[in-house]
């Protein structure tokens, strides 16, 4: 179910910016039993994302007040749910350059949630390593924008029904996330996870896993991570805000124990509170 | 005036997953006298395009079919127009991993010529060198594909009326194109243009300039090309479907003669025919 600048409808202008050149940014946010969960820094990213492609600043309070209008009329009663939220741009022009005094869009929706992901925290995942890199861009590294053909050429290269999520690097092999979550491996008791200021997205579940790091005393070291220091980690995981922490127990050839002392610790921070 | 899968409409599902991800390929033609120009090289393009994003095939008789239909009924009697076409994977599923099964959207549109490119031809044009820079990923270098954050954020650069184009380079400070156009240099008689293997589009108009350059006997070097040396260069030219070649009178704050000679040659050739 969907609202499309306030009003139920399933259809956009098709001269609407996001279609001609993913022109905006989104957000997928967990709703438990109606509360969106971690909605500051999903509004906080969107804020900065739309700062950083030059697009007009979302009503932050509308957008809340519209999800929580679908919530009621749609989700009532439903435990979990995925709320997915799109600003564009807007509609209109031919060609790359933003026409003057455009009106963004928003989309605000509801899906149903993953089944899939009750298995997974039992069992834990297996990765593979994706052919497909992210290309270096600093200007649009961190936001959650619209041009995700990197991602989706990366997850359409498995067909193995074993394989669950693919691990990315960058042109120069570093390791920068999954396709659809952040990575994080544990050393020797420490945290390290792939910076992010080149390409990847700052996810505001990996932020919030930084934070139960610190609240934990882990120390967590932020920094450019080769493939190879991955299959000598003693415990992998990843994480994004509809599946929170999910432990890793294959990446390519490689088998990790699950679920991992310290990966078990943080999903409990990080699973109970926002 | 927009086809969209074949019916008259201006509308499509918000499911779409160019709205979502820009998940897809377009073209940009010049219709001259009902005829679309270049056609076959779009074609070819397209199909390429839609090959290395594993969408399916588009049905390139169909869409000629109603790309005239559109010109009968809409634009019939207009000398030039400008014709778009968008193939997107589809429409459905939440997450970037493609659903098996899911059937392509095609959109025909007609667009008005843009009038400013008349005087563009007296004088020449102005560029601006962008600070936003393009990223390198052989995976989607050279097809004219949906995610156009770059060139948008390029295009938004300049506010001077005085401007008419930006000029982009990769990461490495290497020349590749323009916003919307291919450059091209001449130096010492012979003809330079960046090399499009790791990013950029490779453009139809590009394509027949170099077959014009053989055809005149010029040399053509197809290489990595950095800003200094265009500084330097006898002449300096953009080109794309829409405008064909354009002279370049100004880069940043160096001057060209125009019309240079070779230029010239080159355009009489491209304008004239097919």
């Amino acid at each position: 179910m969907m609202l499309i600048n306030g009003v139920v409808g399933h259809e956009l202008p098709a001269t609407d910016r996001a279609v001609h050149y993913g022109d905006g940014v989104f957000e997928t946010i967990a709703v438990f039993n109606g509360q969106p969960r971690g909605w500051h820094r999903h509004m906080q990213r969107l804020v900065v994302g739309c700062a950083k492609l030059g697009i007009s600043q979302p009503d932050t309070g509308q957008l809340a007040s519209e999800a929580r209008q679908l919530y009621k009329d749609y989700g009532e009663g439903q435990a979990r749910l995925v709320l997915k939220l799109i600003i564009s741009r807007g509609s209109g022009g031919r060609g790359y350059r933003p026409a003057a005094g455009v009106a963004p869009t928003r989309i605000v929706a509801l899906y149903p949630w993953p089944e899939h992901a009750y298995d997974w925290y039992k069992v834990g995942i297996r990765l593979h390593v994706c052919e497909t890199r992210l290309a270096c861009n600093p200007a649009l590294a961190g936001i959650k924008h619209l041009n995700r053909l990197e991602n989706i050429l990366a997850s359409s290269e498995w067909q193995d029904k074993d394989i669950d999520e693919g691990l990315m690097c960058n042109m120069q092999g570093e390791v920068i996330a999954g396709t659809m979550s952040n990575v994080f491996a544990v050393i020797d008791g420490s945290l390290h996870t792939p910076s992010l200021g080149q390409c990847g997205i700052t996810g505001t579940m990996r932020a919030r896993v930084i934070e139960a790091g610190v609240e934990l005393g882990i120390r967590i070291n932020e920094r450019a991570i080769q493939l190879e220091e991955l299959y000598e980690a003693d415990e992998l995981f990843v994480c994004n805000s509809i599946l929170s922490i999910v432990a890793v127990r294959q990446l390519g050839e490689h088998h990790y124990a699950v679920p991992g002392v310290v990966t078990q610790r943080l999903a409990a921070i990080t699973r109970e509170r926002e």
